[in-house]
């Protein structure tokens, strides 16, 4: 149990490092930045590096909403769920802090801004509202963890299963950047807000609340549509 | 056959949803969009996503003209093809629905203007006429299945088929968004056209006669040029 | 033969129609266009797409330099290498004649211009001269050729070449398009020649000469660094 | 071992000359140059191709800070260190002195300027500071080498390791080329240093130092959480 904590801690931290990392320090440089492409590749490439070097050992979630949804559709222990869920947002926290730390060392600082947080409303890339977020957010978790359901299932071809969920999660946020700046994961939603200017900690709730749905309307709909077992 | 259908309805949903998705949400915006080759990466990714979750239940066509193309090459049974075609404009219908919720939830909500339908002469992102947008849509469609035929033939490396044919997606993108916003699927195409400004319902009929031709001519082709039967 | 023939005549069709297709449609279109990294993932893809769809019918050469680089290194009769050569150079040319019909579709149309076609000095992108051209092309195809070779030895994972191969290419265009715009194959350079703008065909020379080299130089480095027979 | 010490003087000649060439010729050009994005690309296709096509001769290190962290995880002979490392180091100078060639045919040449060579503090593209740059390159080599070993492990699926490593190699730009220009890589660095103007030379010693403590750390952290022996 402690490698698999320990996988699903590093996991997360990768997450979140890699992800959030690029956004804030490649995304916006003029001419040559990475932009949200740039950012949508970079978290779908945490989840497919670290789905195929530690996914064997604890499954590779790295998400809070990802093993509420396996767990409801039968392929995860409910005993597990806390323990991952502690590992989880550790990892996220611990990210957040060592991007505090070199974020700290750029040109000039002065703060932290936003540093890559979820948000809707007037904190919405895009200026979405909070109903567009909620939908955004359980839509594209359900379908996330239906993705992760149905290419880790017996019919998928075998060892294949990182590469669509990573490219899902890429997929997601070319989506979802504008509305969200993407959630699908409090974890990654909790470490970043934990350092974020207001209201990023004032609207964590609904990126609990809403992947967390999500991945319970994505397990039970791959159980409904697809039971394999 | 509803665990069939329901495969093709979510498959088609998630492909609209997230190919037509990104471009409305992310496409354009200043600096950080995505522009269109993050547009013809998450179409691309929709299929090799969905493929890998569902490609084993349905057989993962998500488009009228595939399912076309796979009968007349032999690989699917034509008392199949109305029943598929059906989930999958459902699917589409269903997907611009819910996009057409989350686009009134932006800032400013003045209409959806053109909701990424495809379209020819004017309505063509380039200004490209109707005969070059015809040659586009039959050549690439036929291509494509023509691709789904080879890398899910006997012959080619077992698994790696949702890559190949995800990808020829993006590919298809990267060349024809300019000119009818690319469709190569009437699902696609009939789903955002019933929300779209004009003219994007009365130009719909090329985007059912092109890509059915082209997914025609790419079953016979395939069985003219490699029948592995 | 026949089979082997179609597939390679198709096969650079597709590269040379989705390649060269999505650099004059797509790549310099304002904010939203593909740039050169569109231009570079759509020939990768070409080749990807194209190698799991008939890799297994004629090798998915799709490339003169690629024949000749496999038949030094004993992987590809001889007597083969000149009907090959000429169902790619046809390929090349129907693909080039396709896109001359759609591009004076567009609007405004006065002529193709450079269409796509390679160069060096004042045709180059980035004005390179004529050894910077020759140095790119010989060692860039001479990898191509290496690359090709080893995924595709007995040692490599089976199934996984065509993903190799084609992102070969891509990390290619990547280095190389402000220099020749990228050839490392005489059928892609020729087809596209014979409609562009001078000085297209005069340059053409060095669109042959240069990937051949590389070719023989790429079959007979793997020969020395790792015959596997 | 010739074959083996040729194999990693190609790869990682391949990964300067692939991924600092398109750095140097592609990256800034006016609206359709490649950016970081491509950038980053390009570095993870280099360790993508060549590893599938020498990976199975030399275990495609093409770094000594792999070749570091896979010893001190017991999966590399510590008598072969230092040849893999004189053969990395000299892939890298001829790779920077053929691109030093061929930026010297551009127009107008007038030196090659910082050369896609490493750096911090005033050297860094963001300028970061000393400390920033040495959190990054510790933190992301420590996770390449944990990655690699992962992916590489009895319980990874087989096949898919190239494509885990080349693109943990791509996120990792991702996220740190406005930091230090990305090493993770002594070889990388120390072959572009030599062309590159001050303070290239200079600062080196960090891009030794950082990415030799980040291999033993992910070595020695893959032993700690996963040891598969």
């Amino acid at each position: 149990m402690v490698q698999r904590l320990s996988a699903e801690f590093l996991g997360t931290f990768w997450l979140v490092f890699g992800g959030c990392g690029s956004a804030i320090f490649a995304a916006s440089v003029a001419n040559v930045g990475i932009g949200w492409l740039g950012v949508s590749l970079a978290f779908g490439l945490t989840v497919l590096t670290m789905a195929y070097a530690v996914g064997h050992i604890s499954g590779g979630h790295f998400n809070p909403a990802v093993s509420l949804g396996l767990m409801l559709a039968g392929k995860f222990e409910g005993k597990d769920l806390i323990p991952y869920w502690i590992a989880q947002v550790l990892g996220g926290i611990v990210a957040a802090l060592v991007l505090y730390i070199m974020v700290s060392g750029g040109p000039e600082f002065e703060g932290v801004g936003g540093f890559a947080s979820n948000g809707y409303g007037a904190a919405s890339p895009g200026g979405y509202s909070m109903a567009a977020a909620l939908v955004a957010e359980i839509v594209l978790t359900a379908f996330f963890i239906f993705i992760i359901l149905g290419a880790t299932s017996r019919g998928a071809p075998p060892g294949f299963a990182p590469i669509a969920i990573g490219l899902a999660l890429t997929l997601i946020h070319l989506v979802s950047i504008p509305i969200t700046n993407t959630s699908v994961n409090p974890a990654r939603s909790t470490g970043m807000a934990l350092f974020a200017d207001a209201p990023a900690l004032a609207q964590l709730w609904l990126f609990w609340v809403a992947p967390l749905i999500g991945g319970a309307l994505g397990g039970l709909l791959w159980k409904a549509v697809a039971d394999d077992d």
